[in-house]
């Protein structure tokens, strides 16, 4: 095992990897920029090492100045949590040869999974269910209309050069085609100087649904259920919950096989997610995996009662798994209570809190590394806590969420607290009614 | 189900009810004494009312006062959790005539477990083990070898006006009875004016566990595992597991359905916990059964996944049970924070907590009911918090204790975080090799 673990990163992420060593009994290493010098995670390391400035790009992105760190402190592995260099394959390559073990994803298996063509013909192949559509640019109207036959309406057409919204349309059936195609090109032409177009199936309703997997270095692979990442603003996970409302016994075995699948495709080693759009139809499609811990994989420990740091610690330290699948038996949710204004377009509200007091009791969790008088920087990410519940059932689990968010007494900032007290309430969210265009239509 | 429950007490278990009454969707009312205006508890319930001065006779135990505030608010139930009023048959009686339910025991079942030898009778009649003895006072040498060669060596001589180990002796064989007899007679009249003994079985390494039992006003009685307290300071619990180091599969099956014996015995309804004290043979012998919610509830909550207070609300509301058992599916620990000064035997240590900051993230859980700026009054026990680890196995939930009770900062007052830090990694608590008598020899 590890003697000396380094933590690349800050916050609530930091923490909890510190906490995890301590309970295994491995040193630990933090690395703070200047404007971290009073977090929790510089106090609570055996050590630590500041690394730059405040900006991350000359601080937490720096891989020499992290190096120089774990050199230093005679680290013997780095564990880079989740942004930052997490699935970086440079800083993996770097590490290996330094001779430092990076507790992530190999070099290759952060490139092959980072470009996404590679990533998605990798999974063809390895018979992971992807959203069928053109190889490449549509050559004419001809094909396109072949292409749309088999891969069956709806569908959508996207610019090739695009973003926005711009050079897309949905088309629902084949006498739609024609004049989508027209106005497509043309918009693409105005807005890119460039008609290229391509076309994959249009996912109804779809809903965000990732696989957790773990894979040790001989070839095994096991999944710990799904987690319901859905409610999303602006690609950004709000909140998370396991099991998903929308899961099924069935659609939970196919889905974890086709992550097991994917995940052994890149003999995949350590602990990762595999991320799934699922439509309306409990069909699901590949959309990518990410080679590092995630913000929600709180959620999925409360389930099935695991330590996934650890795990991930002792995978990268040469420990086998059995290969067994784990079926949460709880329900859990987490909330991200962010550094927001709800009110103002969550527009980041950092500074000083003044009054902090944390919600307790049965079946709440919470991991977040500010206290009172802590002040949250503007140059990271405005998290200030992972708020998570768990009961017997999702209802109970809401209701719990419902007191722990009526508790927590934040002073200071703006948070999303009131957003999230008013999501727990929310008729259909109740009924675990909906998809991730949820938030386009929530009335705040 | 109810619609309004008042709460008969303060401090981190009127918190914890009302926690789960906002999760149950019933509305509370909080009562307080003066000095607790500016508790959590008050702030946290719907309604509160003010029942006296800080002296608890004059507030928390005043039974009209709380009666009236009960009828003021038009409260349907009264909590009263524990201490206080908790197991007082008087007040179980005038809630019954004020047709409010007390949810706890009937006046019935209170006076006939509050009575030692009136409970050690029924446990008798009910074929629960309990300590054997002489039946009363000894006549005579002659009839005391007889009972000591029926009960078996070794036995302790006690006297009946006894206190403070004056006039006891223990017996470990036949040959030390009479010197043993004759000595403990001359030390009670000297001390007592009264030479009258009694005798009970000695035994010997005696571990404090307790039974979890949950009953409905059908009949049905199950169990729910045992949690160890042998660790104790002057009959105060310190420190509370579960399961218990000691236990094996055969013994809690045995303790369980003596247990649900005992509870049968008296019809008992609601949460309540039969104690016994187990030999170094794993022989076990009725205590006493606790009519109440206790302090310690919260680790059978962590292991079996289960809201004892929601149970304890559902059964006086007239829910069924199913009459299944419930085993411990994981380890859990509780350490009690009081402010108290370790390093000066534990004196009590009231005052203004300055600053506060809690552990937190996986496997730990916090009732309490103060926050920085908080004043700990000196009228009421000294209980800070409840610092609760839930892990797979107990060593793990050691290691999260010990880095649990690193992390927790309270300043302004003395807390008994350094005794607890001490006990954590003390080698006998470690190999679970521990009896009632563990503080007598414990270094600090």
């Amino acid at each position: 095992m590890f003697k000396k673990i380094l933590i690349a990163n800050r916050g609530e992420i930091a923490l909890r990897v510190i906490r995890t060593c301590k309970e295994m009994g491995i040193k630990t290493v933090a690395v703070y920029s200047i404007a971290d010098k009073e977090s929790l995670h510089v106090r609570f390391a055996d050590e630590a090492v500041c690394i730059g400035p405040a900006s991350s790009s000359l601080s937490y992105l720096q891989i020499p100045n992290i190096i120089a760190a774990a050199e230093i402190t005679n680290a013997d592995a780095i564990h880079p949590g989740y942004g930052f260099l997490s699935e970086n394959a440079k800083f993996s390559r770097v590490c290996q040869e330094h001779n430092i073990k990076f507790i992530g994803a190999t070099p290759e298996q952060i490139d092959g999974m980072g470009d996404k063509a590679n990533a998605k013909a990798t999974m063809i192949k390895a018979g992971v269910p992807c959203i069928p559509g053109s190889k490449g640019l549509l050559k004419n109207l001809e094909e396109t209309y072949k292409i749309a036959d088999k891969i069956k309406y709806p569908v959508i057409l996207k610019a090739t050069a695009g973003g926005g919204g711009k050079g897309m349309r949905i088309v629902w059936k084949k006498e739609e085609m024609e004049a989508a195609w027209d106005s497509a090109r043309q918009e693409s032409k105005a807005a890119f100087s460039n008609d290229g177009l391509y076309m994959e199936k249009y996912i109804e309703m779809p809903r965000h649904i990732e696989i957790q997997i773990a894979g040790d270095q001989f070839g095994n692979v096991c999944h710990l259920s799904e987690r319901d990442c859905s409610i999303q603003r602006r690609h950004q996970k709000l909140v998370e919950e396991t099991p998903s409302p929308f899961m099924t016994k069935k659609l939970r075995k196919e889905m974890g096989a086709a992550a097991i699948k994917a995940a052994k495709a890149v003999k995949y080693e350590g602990v990762g997610t595999v991320e799934f759009l699922v439509d309306k139809n409990r069909d699901f499609y590949f959309m990518e995996m990410n080679t590092r811990i995630q913000v929600e994989h709180t959620i999925t420990e409360e389930v099935i009662n695991f330590d996934l740091i650890k795990e991930q610690i002792k995978l990268a330290a040469g420990s086998k798994i059995s290969g067994k699948n784990y079926e949460p038996i709880m329900h859990a949710i987490q909330c991200r209570i962010n550094a927001e204004d709800p009110y103002n377009n969550f527009r980041p509200s950092p500074g000083k809190i003044t009054e902090y007091h944390e919600p307790g009791g049965h079946g709440i969790r919470i991991d977040t590394h500010v206290y009172a008088g802590y002040t949250i920087p503007a140059h990271y990410d405005s998290m200030i806590a992972k708020l998570i519940t768990v009961a017997q059932t999702r209802e109970e689990a809401i209701l719990k969420m419902r007191r722990a968010l009526d508790e927590y007494i934040i002073e200071g900032v703006k948070s999303t607290i009131p957003f999230h007290q008013k999501l727990m309430v929310d008729e259909k969210f109740n009924a675990g009614d909906f998809t991730t265009a949820f938030m386009d239509e929530f009335k705040f």
